[in-house]
């Protein structure tokens, strides 16, 4: 089996991995919240932490290849991003729990502009969609919807950036800003389906490509 | 589009819908756990809900034509299960905490060899692997493994039950019964991958047969 998880390093960006995910959470807290409440007073942290553990983790391992960047749009400081890589990340399961715990503690840092490190892998900015998007120039977007392409249909290359929405969707705003720079808008299923579910299926054809070239 | 949700009521047998998932725990707790720690010492119960969030909801929805049976044969009183039927849930939402509370009570009822009602679609039952699969009998039965025949090479019948592992995978002994009554042994990707992920690529497999149907 060819080495799936081999990663070419690249010094100028933090941004290297060859699957990015990102989400936006539009209503998740920017400041440190209850672990015991992420689907209601830390406004939906439960999808963003489902997000980040379905981009990560396959079974006793992690995706090295890829990694996942979450826009939090909450109160009280938005706009902030967290970003998690797989190639550095350690520390980390695929429950909930320990993510929101992990994500909770990138949030406690004061941040500027620039990406910050908290854990291993973990990293931490006032960036915005706009922000994230320019930082993924080299990317291929893609901005996942229902309406769009068949992904079935698609050949994509080697660097790819997957833009999705939480259970409220993107705003028209997100929407308008990501179109106007995204490469194609690719449908994963004939139903509509929660953002996680979307990124276990992206993978799944991307794994399949990969092992079959 | 066609009603992919539609249910043909049967009365004959509790277990009706078109798809179960039956995921055996290993470790899974068989009486109430901490909620707090679902990841530890309640027996890996994480996986245990993200498989029935998986199995149940997409976007905004449930689907009303699946189960999932949890076999849990964690301590202190193996084996019991749980089942949670979509046409008949109510009050659940997808995050592991709320799934978790949900198995939880259904651990504090005392229960004997038939299925006792918990909560709206939720019952539990002292019933082992070897019970569900004779439960199982006119459904046609898939083991999930990765050395299995590619799920889109294969044609499934109308009523399909799916068995996988948790971490831990299934026992020689567990995977010898299922063996002993599985019509095929199926795998959906060239990597080994986390339970509730292959839970994902299943339903959008069928998703798309049904709606090209």
């Amino acid at each position: 089996m060819r080495e799936v998880y081999a990663k070419e390093e690249e010094k100028t960006s933090r941004v290297t991995p060859e699957r990015v995910f990102v989400v936006v959470g539009n209503k998740a807290k920017t400041e440190p919240f209850n672990l015991n409440d992420l689907a209601g007073s830390a406004g939906r942290m439960d999808i963003l932490c489902r997000c980040i553990a379905q981009t990560l983790f396959i079974s006793h391992g992690v995706r090295k290849n890829s990694a996942v960047i979450i826009v939090l749009r909450g109160e009280p400081s938005p706009p902030k991003s967290v970003m998690v890589v797989g190639s550095e990340v350690k520390y980390m399961s695929p429950d909930e729990r320990n993510i929101g715990g992990i994500i909770r503690k990138a949030l406690s840092i004061k941040v500027g502009k620039e990406w910050v490190k908290s854990t291993p892998g973990v990293y931490v900015a006032k960036k915005d969609l706009k922000d994230v998007l320019e930082e993924l120039k080299d990317y291929e977007k893609v901005y996942l919807k229902e309406c769009g392409e068949d992904i079935r249909k698609v050949k994509f290359g080697r660097k790819v950036a997957f833009f999705l929405g939480d259970h409220i969707g993107l705003s028209e705003e997100d929407e308008k800003l990501i179109m106007s720079l995204a490469d194609r808008v690719v449908s994963v299923s004939p139903l509509s389906l929660q953002a996680d579910q979307c990124i276990v299926i992206v993978h799944n054809e991307l794994d399949r490509v990969l092992l079959e070239e």
